[in-house]
């Protein structure tokens, strides 16, 4: 039996887990906090620091295969047991331009991969000479996370609120369409697209609502997204999952705006909505078996359920039974010790091939399923 | 949170808690072996014999709600504990019926379900003079097991073969087809029914090969199974989930052979193949949640993988490839430690909405997909 290590032990985490139990794999975890969601699906947790390489290196010597639910890790230690002969999917070379998001832009121009355009600003006395460019997102290029390091400027008298570190400033794009595309890759170089999915913002308060399934897309721009998704995986040179997250702007252009490589939020509607779901997939990856079907059960939504304002503590679930009662609605809540405003606690996926059905359902989750204390 | 009971770490147990980590709910599992395929998927394991009445009384007091994944487990401490306020389910009545062949007969006649005629005999003796009702099958009352405990008498040379303890004598029924029925019953006694399925054996060994969702029956035998499988399951008078074993003779009467009041080797193709599985519907039960959905996204086929003749010890599974590179194929491996000849290993699901493509699947991966040691 193939001894499989897990650095991170979020919902990610918890639900790769889920879904290892398929397979005659052993399980290691590795996360600092012995009560994270994933912590008790694991055959061995381990109580450690990603970002230490030391423990890292220690964690990852007693495995045969090592994966990622989180970029933010020790990149260095998982250099070190790739060239000792644990398999590391995504190589760790992948995630050195990943946690970087200067030389992830630098790998799209690299690779004549469409991308808002950008300078490079070292401090703020830089950024102050390239008002220019503005209006523009201003993007820490290493220690961001969660929308921490992300800045939009509109004006010359937003510079103040910009990194005096390191950073990318990328020109503002006139989104129609915010997507993101999953794609796989085996040892053997094979690959696999799931269909994009569509973001639905909330046109007043600018909130993520919810993302559908496939996205609705013409076929010149679904071609588009497929190549340019395929583009950004292949030339990673690494088997894994990549998240591509694409905008589509008004001329219909499509822009990369960044890639997770590893199963990711804009992929949860796979483990109903899909025949082979993001999960199962990454073990089909890991084990070194066959790519599995993307293709789409029935059309789906996915509804994060978020931590809600004015609330932090031991999380209560409304609403539950407003969801479960539709047909094809699925809740995976994932058991976090305690909520804060914002912070993703569960979700809930609804399938319907109507499109207007799937809407109106989305739609009554949202506003019937809430997390409190 | 609600604390959760499992006895029995079996395959079933495993997929339970798989299903589990979907909803916020703290899990416990009893089994006496550490190493058995669901101890690492639980929040707490306790070593214990779910035979024993104080394992199983001091396990169950520390949970909110409690289920099996095993019929075989201490009645008197399950009636003891739902007495004092812990949410059994199934009943306990329930279980004191199901686990002694005579009393689940009696339990048939008294609700005026067909099954097939039948005496008690209370020893060798009184199997001796009912030569008259042969052909039969003699079944022991209480403590036989996945096979044994039953016997074909064909003639009076067969008598020797006979229990000297209360049994079952039952009329040998001319089989055209056995089927099986899962019944979903909530609290409020509300039901839904997944759609029967049907045992295909080898004509040769007369070995289960497979089984096939669904059922292919005539409308008015399918009338009759879904009703008769509703009255098994609703006079128990207790929520929880029925798997409800059937003969269809060659006139087309359909018969009960015996009921399973728990998630079930049945309905293992539900997982992937209907929109809410046995298991999840399992957590919607105990966790008092609207039913979900039986329908099937596609037909499908189910192959328990059983290990092989001649091999014993340390489970190797050869032509998993096989199966995993068709189009909506399914792995299941349950993870023991050691395979036996018959032992069940695992199982493999695949879909297609074709029935010549899926009964050709279903034996490219009867023939390719082994256990050995």
């Amino acid at each position: 039996m193939q001894k499989a290590g897990i650095l991170g032990g979020g919902q990610l985490g918890r639900m790769l887990l889920q879904a290892a139990a398929n397979y005659s794999v052993e399980t290691f975890l590795m996360e600092n906090d012995p009560g994270c969601p994933a912590a008790h699906l694991c055959h061995h947790f381990t109580k450690g620091d990603i970002k230490n390489h030391d423990d890292v290196y220690r964690f990852g010597k007693n495995v045969d295969l090592l994966t990622i639910e989180i970029e933010n890790v020790n990149v260095e230690a998982l250099e070190r047991l790739e060239k000792e002969g644990v398999k590391v999917f995504p190589r760790p070379s992948v995630l050195r331009i990943i946690r970087d998001k200067i030389l992830q832009k630098q790998y799209y121009q690299q690779h004549q991969i469409p991308t808002a355009s950008f300078v490079i600003t070292q401090n703020k006395e830089e950024l102050g000479q390239r008002t220019d460019f503005l209006p523009a997102v201003h993007k820490l290029g290493t220690g961001g996370y969660d929308g921490r390091g992300v800045q939009i400027l509109q004006t010359k008298e937003d510079i103040i609120k910009g990194f005096d570190q390191p950073a990318v400033l990328e020109k503002l794009i006139p989104i129609r369409k915010e997507i993101a595309q999953m794609v796989a890759i085996n040892e053997k170089n094979e690959s696999t697209l799931y269909p994009p999915v569509e973001m639905i913002f909330d046109p007043v308060l600018n909130l993520l609502d919810y993302q559908i399934c496939p996205a609705e897309l013409n076929t010149p721009v679904l071609y588009k997204v497929e190549a340019i998704a395929l583009a950004v995986a292949k030339n990673f040179n690494s088997p894994g999952l990549y998240a591509i997250e694409m905008f589509v702007d008004k001329e219909n252009n499509v822009l990369v705006n960044e890639t997770a490589p590893r199963v990711h939020n804009s992929g949860h509607h796979t483990i109903e909505a899909h025949y082979c779901s993001q999960f199962d997939m990454m073990w089909r990856i890991l084990l070194n078996y066959p790519l599995g079907n993307t293709q789409p059960v029935l059309p789906s939504a996915m509804i994060n359920l978020i931590g809600s304002n004015n609330f932090r503590g031991n999380p209560v679930y409304d609403g539950l039974d407003e969801a479960l009662k539709m047909d094809n609605a699925f809740v995976h809540i994932y058991d976090k010790k305690e909520t804060k405003p914002g912070r993703k606690m569960g979700h809930v996926t609804i399938m319907s091939k109507d499109k207007q059905d799937l809407l109106h359902k989305a739609n009554i989750i949202k506003h019937n399923v809430k997390v409190r204390s």
